[in-house]
């Protein structure tokens, strides 16, 4: 990730800022505000804004709850009891807002996450900027064989290169062809005086889902925690996952307590269905109890044998 | 309005704190952070906490456009530009957290308003303060005869009397057969140690619409001015509009440059549609124009009629 | 509960209809389709309209997945994967709207779902029905010791009819001068022909929080399904409980596969957080135990001891 | 745009259903139900589902008013009172859901609006079809000169061709080197047995964004017609408003008495700010008025004198 001049000097001014004020603060979050912290080969995270901390949560439910709170002794342990129980609104009285730089493929999936403010750099306005993302070596797996939105083995030697340089060749070869249209230059310097452009919104189609865009991403707490549990799942695509294994730091930096819970009741937690109770108090008791009477299907009993690191029982 | 001596305390800790933060602040808002601002007559508003302030709007705008925004010289021109061509989304990287003591009737109408967070004190958990709506003798106006859901005449008099009479006794009587029924003064004193208290979750239903309840709201700056070009509005009902009026004044000063702006395009503005455009083209060309060959019903002439000043068309 | 004539001769002519569509109906909930199904004392719940049924769900799927879901033989199967793994868009393509009627209290616990679309009688303009809720004896019960929003032991005897007389006189009472204050009876007659009535808007903050209020309620699939995995649930109040569990019953006849993979996989499922997997990891691997070393809080323990059927190891 | 066989197929077997409902139907919108209607070069539009028609508007708005709706005489007189007034929550009362085959570019633009379920076409399951959106010649507009994010002159001749090849090889490299990586063709025939695919999630990042994708979306009336009033109205980019104009027809065939409403006080009509107000209201007077005291910009005024067709004050 490389930052221009402009978008250094402005980050700079932005961090000097030494204001002083009555809302709580988190000093930790504090540290790296407004810092751009990298993200797959040319984008990044930025932490432009917060509302609200731990004591933000313990506060709203304390309103709701009146003075039946004051039973709970300690904040964390009324944070934990909130989410443990699902207790949504407390969550919803903080907020951040990022500024976040990511390709547009990521951007599609991660604007299906509706309960959050957007404000996303125009192309029918200005020119996007020259830059595409291309998987490390690392990252180019196959299609899987039993997942269908899965990756598989990773693809090597002479069948990767050809990969990348089909990906390179034609992200760059587009964005060319982009300024063709647009007769104009990224640095807008115009190709041919004689000639006009086509209009921005209409030149942007040439441009590959790989293309970098930026946005200004604001949300709640609980719709925070929401797009990270989905998106820094195993399940979740690579490339929206490195945002969000970066955006769970930022979590932790913000609400220590919040991120505690959640790592605990919802990352790393599981549910059981309730034929996969049943199974699991039968095998608490010592009783046997196979797939043929469980009532699950084959790929429930293996999800649920799995879940509960029981591989002697795969089927 | 009077607050417990622990409220007291609480507002004095909040406004004590001195922290150092790089984000944005809104110095006038500041000045009346957590403060109590009275409304009906047990009533307040409270800000509890904010982000972001007029830049932070041309900010969001400013990464949507690009380098195309540079041209628009000012934050004002640029903020005004929204306002007028309805951009909603640089406004929502606004936000803001009230605190709020209101009755449970306008919190009816209130919570209508369905973008926001809410944390709302619960009834089921604790015993609600012992505190009803009573008007003003001046807010206690007859039916409309002409607008069904709006106030005529005020009520004078003995019958203004005997209506007040019944409000209070009614929500007190009430009350006392609360604490009753829950075997609990509102202090918490049991009443009758030999008996058991019924559930607060029922407790409550003997409770009049006029009891006051709180809660902790919060909403984005967008939202925040769709809520107040409502219920500031002359056909608001006078209770609501009571907190909108004091909202509107914590807007201007946290955002200034966006309340100009909604002042102009959004409460004094009005509305054409498109038959009353026509009428509107005519008059200012000086050609006659009837209610009968303006398309137009009755009513909507002398609405147009109204707004526009034109008393003496009127039917 | 009781329809008035007028009422009784609309839904008569809503059900007469026998339209033809193109749509996909739902023969089972056609045979319910506007009929008033009984809750409480005086409300109901009728289903006024839907759209959509499970092939609606499936058919959403297979535009997501392409190709990719012939696999999933079965559109059973393809609903409990859906449902197992929390996908959520299919189900937001069927909605449903119904007409219910339910004290005020309920419907400011309803009302906080907030996706979905409402509209409520409005006591601005028109006058309340003389109903209030007045709870069965069976449902009269007490504090809960150990939960401060649950009920505990019922009440009985004298303290029961004492605290029922209070409800009824009081909302009696409370509705009795709210006629008075209106200057007119609900029936429209007018009290006394030389005063003026109080504006409509005032006079009902006088009524208690059991009237009967009525709305139309329209949400899609998941939301419902949302609402009724909370209100459905032993947590929540008896009172709104009991018209989630008639809606149960329009859901089953709706969307029966639907409906299935929700009692299996939510209404009937329980969550384990990422410490309580580990007790169960060790347990079922015939390991010891116990409180002490499992990380959890007593309360933490009690609650997944009992969810487990494990009573003996309760704390 | 043509469709396959199975497409074909399946849209004459859902036409072909003869249901019986006691639900209200729209006999014009039956009309047009599952058909494709053809946008663009390969897109289409398809109503798939409905509930409601201009009835339940009227039904909503009476149950909130009660009694107080029995003054206005007509379905139509109440429609367009709502319309006027901005009343909302009645037109939240209708739902309508489509199949959209659509551009990418246009997809993200559409996106935007929040209020609206949506099943997309996955490109992480299976294979996009070999589609992208080529304008038309008439719409190849440069770059507007005066408008930021508008279209200016045509473009002819020969860069009109060239811009056109542009397009079509680009779009179609990169769809055949999105093949090659994933080792198949679109119809699934596997090119190099011996070697292994590309995830597909990977692969699609190649495609460009005038590919075509497809999903099912669903929304009220409410936010239909505020996603019309946007999209249909000429700021919109021509290739968005050519859906949106076939939309409105079937709005038109749907909700007949709404669509009028919709026409005149939303589509046909402006707003005038609380400073244009003055001006008109002195104008309409025969006071004289200039620009220098209207305490209008430059923009302003002429964004006024423009929408009043008084061309000849345009400064």
């Amino acid at each position: 990730m490389k930052l221009t001049e402009d978008q250094k000097k402005e980050i700079k001014e932005q961090q000097s800022q030494k204001n002083v004020t009555k809302r709580v603060t988190s000093p930790e979050l504090e540290k790296i505000l407004y810092e751009a912290l990298p993200v797959l080969d040319h984008g990044f995270v930025r932490v432009v804004d917060y509302m609200g901390d731990d004591t933000s949560i313990v506060q709203a439910a304390r309103v709701s709850y009146g003075k039946g709170t004051k039973k709970v002794s300690t904040d964390s342990g009324l944070i934990k009891y909130l989410m443990r129980h699902r207790h949504s609104t407390p969550f919803e009285m903080c907020e951040i807002k990022y500024h976040i730089k990511l390709p547009i493929f990521v951007a599609r999936q991660w604007i299906r996450h509706r309960t959050a403010n957007v404000n996303e750099y125009s192309a029918r306005y200005s020119i996007l900027d020259k830059e595409f993302y291309i998987p490390d070596k690392q990252h180019l797996a196959a299609q899987s064989e039993n997942n269908r939105q899965g990756r598989g083995n990773l693809i090597n030697g002479k069948q990767a290169d050809e990969i990348l340089n089909l990906l390179k060749e034609d992200a760059k070869r587009n964005y060319d062809d982009y300024e063709k249209m647009l007769n104009q230059k990224y640095d807008g310097t115009v190709i041919d005086e004689n000639k006009q452009g086509l209009a921005r919104e209409l030149a942007r189609m040439n441009l590959t889902l790989n293309a970098y865009t930026q946005w200004y991403w604001k949300t709640d707490l609980l719709n925070l925690l929401n797009f990270l549990s989905l998106r820094a799942d195993s399940h979740a695509q690579y490339e929206i996952r490195a945002y969000a294994d970066v955006m769970i730091d930022s979590l932790k930096r913000w609400v220590p307590l919040a991120y505690e819970s959640f790592m605990d009741y919802r990352v790393g937690a599981m549910e059981l269905s309730s034929k996969g109770k049943s199974v699991v108090k039968k095998m608490m008791k010592g009783e046997k109890c196979t797939h043929e009477d469980s009532g699950l299907s084959k790929r429930e009993w293996n999800e649920l044998m799995g879940s509960l690191g029981l591989k002697e029982n795969l089927l």
